[in-house]
């Protein structure tokens, strides 16, 4: 069942980026779609934080869904880094495409953190938790270090 | 199966509006929560409604990802109005918090015709497609003309 599940909910997830040519009509369009996703994905993995930090109480259900989020994001997006749109208001750095392969590596990486911390949160072993959120931070934090601009 | 997997995805995605109190630091947090995940949402909308308009052909792999992912998104932007957020940056009006009720009453009924659309996208009948997306345009709509200023 859960195997079934989880092939499911990929399927669905990763059918946006395999149609992902074209699918902005405009360049800002793409820059404003992927810093939507970002900051969605960055405040419910804040939240998750806030616990792992110990300023938040721990709450199963919060931190599932909220993991439930972070991982339902991480797969938006990528499709949202057509060329030429390294514009003015946008912090993505031109390495992005110039090291296709190499970004592209670094968002699967993040995937997989994402899957790992959310398979800790059904769990609910803090400890756990606490690992997974670690290791998935550093997953965005090597990306934004090579891809993004202060 | 199927019934399983819509109460899995309805528990976990229902937990974050539960869990709603106190989730963002600054007003301007929620205001930029919202603002993006309704978004995410519009972007995944809008090819669905070209999809409808004859503008993009039809592939029913991508019209169920999109649908899934504005099924995803419906359900998240809603705990991020908490009283005090209509600021100058914002574009909801104050009748969103003298009329709780009845802008819960708008979300919900939102998110129930985006249920039949994401239904209707798994079917592949393009044109219980195209009325369902009708439907759920004018739930959009019944909430902007109400509670958004242009």
């Amino acid at each position: 069942m859960k195997r079934m599940l989880l092939a499911l909910s990929l399927a669905v997830l990763t059918a946006a980026p395999l149609a992902a040519h074209a699918q902005f009509a405009k360049v800002e369009d793409a820059v404003k779609y992927r810093k939507s996703a970002f900051a969605v994905m960055g405040a419910h993995f804040g939240r998750i934080g806030a616990v792992v930090k110990g300023e938040r109480p721990y709450d199963k259900t919060a931190v599932e869904s909220d993991a439930a989020v972070v991982e339902f994001m991480s797969r938006l997006p990528w499709h949202a880094f057509p060329a030429g749109s390294g514009t003015a208001d946008s912090k993505a750095k031109p390495e992005i495409w110039k090291e296709q392969d190499k970004f592209k590596a670094g968002a699967e990486k993040m995937q997989g953190e994402v899957g790992k911390l959310s398979a800790a949160a059904k769990t609910g072993d803090l400890a756990a938790i606490k690992a997974a959120f670690g290791n998935t931070a550093q997953s965005c934090k090597a990306c934004h270090d090579n891809y993004r601009n202060k």
